[in-house]
């Protein structure tokens, strides 16, 4: 199974495909879409969309992770981040692929199992767990982050499910 | 020229048509478009996606604009508001259709004539500009007002563009 985790910003979304199979998970891929800041507002929404769609006809995900971070510093960042976050909720959606959404606390238990952690913790634990993997921007690192929590739940979802359709197939 | 006017919200995204001739304006449309609150976010940015691309290709609209509301309430609704507007902004564009922004005070100033109008002034305001229209919801009256904003800023630049035209037609 391959998932995409994604990490919404207006200037640059952070993107990491992963491959899960079983316990095990690989790298397949990361980096960031950029949106250029001296264009207007729809522009740039459009290009984040043409970045994630290139990623999407690449990659082929089978499922996307968005990471929900909040903002508090002041309203007009806030919105911002909910315009880059629309598109990034809305590109895997219309590509027919479903998009599950984690808190950033969420994401930092599973990938260094406090939900407080700085920026390099995450980054130095993504790169333990996807041995071999060169991580392009901070950005990507907390993509990959995403990608590696919901393997993370995604697996024990499965484990939940198993037992249940095999007691279906009887 | 037909505008679209925007009125963006995750729940009820208001539009509005009108047709600009010189300082003409006639209704043509208007409406909103509804997600589901039970569906995951992703789908219910889908269905606003769906909603308002059907509108551009029924109505085929020259430009767009979109109110620039901010929500300071608190940062979850500020960012469930930048999402709905992340797709009211992306649509148009991806379609080709140059989109302008307007602040809320703008907006009312343009159609009431004072930047903190109620509700139900905007609406009156809006009949009279646009004679013969059967308002179906306050989100579209809302996108009818930006439509109209935008008609007058349009003209406005028409006239000093005009000039600068025919002189470099000389």
């Amino acid at each position: 199974m391959r998932l995409l985790g994604l990490d919404p910003g207006l200037r640059h979304t952070g993107w990491g495909v992963i491959e899960v199979r079983g316990n095990r998970l690989s790298h397949v891929a990361d980096g960031a879409v950029h949106s250029d800041g001296a264009r207007p507002m729809a522009e740039r929404l459009v290009q984040l969309h043409e970045g994630l769609t290139q990623i999407i006809d690449r990659y082929r995900p089978d499922a996307a992770a968005v990471e929900e971070t909040f903002v508090n510093k002041n309203a007009s960042s806030t919105l911002k981040l909910g315009l880059a976050r629309g598109v990034a909720l809305l590109v895997p959606a219309l590509a027919g692929i479903p998009v599950a959404e984690y808190s950033t606390n969420l994401v930092k238990k599973s990938v260094v199992g406090a939900g407080h952690a700085e920026k390099q913790q995450i980054q130095r634990m993504v790169k333990l767990l996807l041995p071999g993997c060169l991580i392009e921007s901070p950005d990507a690192a907390d993509a990959l982050a995403v990608a590696i929590c919901h393997a993370h739940h995604a697996n024990t979802l499965d484990r939940w499910q198993a037992p249940v359709a095999a007691e279906a197939r009887r």
